[in-house]
């Protein structure tokens, strides 16, 4: 009922045009004012002494400073502010088999920092404040089916990371069930088939990064039966399948550890808090934490006012990039298998060390000016059309970062290119990835973003 | 030939008893002689204001107290001083192939913790301060091996952890590594069976810590192959065998994944270091930082002499713990098949929250004076003779540890044993032991401590 929902876009409650329709119906009814505000003036939010951003009530999520000391990369010491949120949110898909086919429950969420002020969002999105018992209000939409669901109805359920130069060691719960009872389909709410949701993918910032997370880790090879009718399928499609079933690697699992245990063991990393008030580099002035130079990212204190059925009102501080970034993953077949070329990245808020990362991640602009270019970045940007297999705008998730997005890039390599990579590339099946995908903090989450737009139709 | 080196104690160049010998015979000719000095006299070391204890070079490892805050058991906010050492060490084993037959390198290597002074050791065991470039003196032995190992040479190479409750987040790079050249076998280094080092882990305190974390990677079940003359295998021997290779488990992976991210997401862990001197419970006085009610540890400074073929003499801390502890796993046929009743446990130092741990894992005197003792503790300490397949003590790292050792127990289930078990447990064949195993932070040090000793002959 997987493979039939991932080739399939026809859905009797909503054919896909009609979804987007939907989504930009909304976001014409919804108005969504975010007004740039001194930190001082935001409501419920406090600075502390040493300069770091706090909710008064201590939960949902602070603004700290933190020190690093690494020997990977060019440099090896540097301060930068940090978004701490230490516990694990749910980031659920709440799905219903309909005559034979899976179809999930999307929901059109409104997040301040969204470039469409609307994208399609999992079920369920839910901090560890939102849904536990100190919180007084009403719990989340859905929540229950959640913290309910039985074992033999659970899909997936993995412990995912954010991005790491971003966020403090955060992590959150992706996870997917399927209930066998009658759904109350709430009005910001409709199924959708896993086809559907990857044709929208092929679109700039219409599916949240939430979504994108929770569905890449959805091994689509562990659900292909010998009934299911593969007519659909495109030769792409076959070529991610046999990528996921596939032994023969070209790189063997014993080796990608070893190669892996390597690198986490070489390099250090030590991270501790430090001031906000107290980073080389950065200035805190009334209305924003910014870098002297203009670089990376700044951090912003925002009024929210969003008009919709009714109007909801509150500030918070943004995290506002100072430029788009690229990930791109490259992808060749060696003997016949698709094997990507994935990259040992080690960024500051990993929770260990390093992940592993698409061939390319990097800031388009810091990128294009660097006297010395990111590997392969030349080789992404200058790829001819025909070697592209997905290129669209994704957003970063709009509640923690203002208008962030990234340029997501698969691209296929010519014949030409290299099977020796530099020491902290590998190539790897994408049955290797979704070994390292089961367990946590393996891949990162610029990799699953692009693991999730895999296209079988 | 790790089959044939398992099952096999000929040994051309040491027979076991020679072995047990030599380390006697090492034990007999070397004095070791470790006096409680007061920590203000402790060479090369000093204590902060804050009353950590810290090594003048800034390397090495340091004492420091954590402040503890977590959801999970009966309390709920502490403190304790912790061994903190923020760096990756070797633990490797350098093996070589003769006549058909895996040989381990093994040392005859004294800490000045150990209960005998020399126990059976893997061939390298260096911290990354003893083997970087920072290091001035000479670099450990059969170290150059290690690090210039090909990638088809290494056997095994994974990050594993040390213990949660007394080392903040250490983690060491296992390793074994196969050479094809000839070696020369220093002094206190003898080439030693898998068989033999098995059969010598039934004897107390004789193979360190080390050894068996490094083995406990080794998956036999991989390395057997339809020509291995098995008719020296025991009947235990097949079922670990069976254990290692069987699909059919009772709980499957994503039924086990589930169960690890819910109690992940479910229990907090925050620690944050505080100091040494404002731990309630705790005081540190000229000699010694201990609880006032004798409780758990107590951290002392000692002067070591150790005579050999040359005397050498240093200061440092050392963990002295207040009594034994216990570690057990109960075993069970479960449709035929040996399924381990595995706890998932959250200890303070832990890389990840919750690690896999043995069924029983305490202090002996606190679980016998307990109001409520730990599960499964009656069951495992009154086990009838029949059920005990593995009972011997073994110590922790005598290098940081003094005179700790844990009894390790494997007992088999009787048939009235209930399979349905508490939330924090469940059932677990070898294979998905292994599978955890192979990636890191999933199996605890005591849990790896006990597999490591199954035998199969």
């Amino acid at each position: 009922m997987i493979v039939k929902s991932l080739l399939t876009e026809k859905n009797p409650f909503n054919s896909t045009a009609e979804l987007r329709e939907w989504i930009e119906r909304r976001n014409k009814e919804v108005t969504v004012q975010v007004k740039q505000i001194p930190f001082a003036e935001m409501d419920k939010w406090y600075s502390k002494e040493d300069g770091s951003l706090h909710h008064e009530s201590g939960r949902f999520f602070s603004i700290i400073g933190i020190d690093v000391q690494t020997d990977y990369g060019y440099i090896n010491h540097w301060r930068q502010p940090i978004i701490n949120q230490p516990e694990v949110g749910y980031l659920g898909i709440l799905t219903k088999e309909i005559d034979g086919i899976l179809y999930c429950l999307m929901q059109a969420k409104i997040e301040p920092g969204n470039v469409n002020c609307v994208q399609i969002s999992p079920t369920l999105q839910a901090t560890k404040s939102n849904y536990s018992r100190v919180h007084s209000g009403k719990s989340p939409n859905y929540l229950e089916y959640f913290v309910n669901a039985k074992s033999e109805n659970i899909i997936l359920d993995q412990l995912q990371s954010e991005q790491g130069a971003r966020f403090l060691r955060k992590r959150n719960r992706n996870i997917i069930i399927k209930v066998d009872e009658d759904i109350e389909v709430l009005p910001d709410f409709k199924w959708m088939t896993l086809g559907q949701i990857k044709e929208l993918m092929h679109y700039d910032n219409l599916v949240n990064m939430d979504t994108r997370t929770v569905l890449s880790g959805l091994k689509i090879s562990d659900y292909v039966s010998p009934l299911d009718d593969l007519k659909n399928i495109s030769e792409y499609g076959k070529g991610w399948l046999l990528s996921s079933t596939t032994n023969h690697a070209y790189i063997n699992m014993r080796e990608h550890l070893s190669w892996l245990t390597n690198l986490k063991s070489k390099y250090d990393l030590h991270v501790k808090t430090c001031p906000i008030n107290e980073m080389p580099g950065w200035i805190k002035n009334d209305m924003e934490i910014v870098r002297e130079d203009g670089k990376f990212f700044k951090i912003i204190g925002v009024n929210v006012t969003i008009s919709n059925r009714e109007v909801s009102n509150w500030c918070q501080p943004l995290v506002q990039p100072m430029q788009d970034g690229i990930c791109a993953f490259i992808v060749k077949k060696i003997h016949g298998i698709y094997h990507f070329l994935v990259q040992a990245k080690l960024e500051c808020g990993n929770f260990d060390v390093m992940e592993l990362a698409p061939t390319v991640q990097c800031l388009t602009g810091n990128a294009e000016k660097a006297v010395i270019k990111p590997l392969f970045y030349d080789y992404v940007i200058n790829a001819p059309k025909c070697q592209v297999l997905i290129d669209a705008l994704q957003s970063e998730e709009g509640g923690r970062f203002y208008h962030e997005q990234n340029r997501n890039l698969l691209i296929e390599a010519d014949d030409d290119f290299p099977l020796d990579v530099p020491d902290n590339y590998t190539w790897m099946t994408l049955n290797q990835m979704y070994d390292f995908l089961k367990f946590n903090n393996y891949l990162n989450i610029q990799a699953r973003s692009i693991i999730s737009a895999l296209n079988y139709k």
